[in-house]
């Protein structure tokens, strides 16, 4: 299951997995692309680097929080493009992809559906002792939606 | 130069040229997807169809219509999802991508920004003299916004 946080300018990504009731976290980490490259560019640096991951982490699912339409349209529509590449990857691999709204993430995560950003990285915390808090919430974010994804879709089985 | 007018159900594509002062259209017609088949199949669908037009062609710039945020928002994100697709076709064969508004394609068709979709149709008739007025406007508005690119693409040599 990987989980993945959108943006043109930072994509957090988070790969967990669950072996005997245990959670593992395998891998996660930021793509960051410069916004002074072309928007071309960007999408072709997208697009590799999740196809690689996608083989490299033996990936099934791919778990993404539904985006809303915000003050500006123009991101929002440049969202679009990154989800229009992952449907394609997913197309590609034969995966699924489920979606989970930013309220269906805190709630699966923390029990409250408006649960603070900092709730949700104290749980994580509490999840995998080793983790350090990171300063960009990009990678909490991706961690959140992978774990949201890996419960719902255990609770499917 | 390909136009091409996105739609998740319909997407409608124009190729043409120019040759010693003369507008030639090569190609032109409409990709149906249903809308019975799922998000990721589509997507691949779109993707192949295009990938295969652009090497076919010798495609050099694709232009596009800039999307406008209507009623339905899950449609402007969808019509994003197909606009990242054509971002990495151009990464990929290494082509440009021109935008034109909806207002920039009437005024260079027809001369009047506020022209109407029939007014667009005669000029493309008298232009094409064999062509005939297809039922789908998706059609037209490819080809519009095909010489639409072609005129201005030429005007910046």
């Amino acid at each position: 299951m990987i989980g993945i946080d959108l943006g043109f300018v930072t994509t957090g990504f988070s790969i967990v997995e669950k072996r005997e009731g245990k959670i593992f976290l395998l891998d996660c980490g930021l793509l960051s692309m410069s916004s002074s490259q072309s928007i071309s560019y960007r999408i072709g640096c997208f697009y590799d680097f999740f196809d690689q991951k996608l083989i490299e982490g033996q990936i099934q699912v791919i778990s993404l929080e539904t985006p809303f339409l915000g003050k500006n349209v123009q991101s929002f529509l440049k969202l679009g493009y990154l989800r229009g590449l992952l449907y394609l990857l997913a197309n590609k691999h034969n995966l699924d992809i489920l979606e989970f709204s930013p309220r269906e993430v805190k709630l699966s995560i923390t029990g409250f559906g408006g649960a603070e950003k900092d709730q949700i990285a104290r749980v994580l915390m509490r999840l995998f002792p080793g983790f350090q808090m990171p300063k960009k919430l990009d990678l909490t974010d991706a961690m959140a939606v992978s774990l949201c994804g890996l419960w719902n879709s255990s609770f499917k089985k």
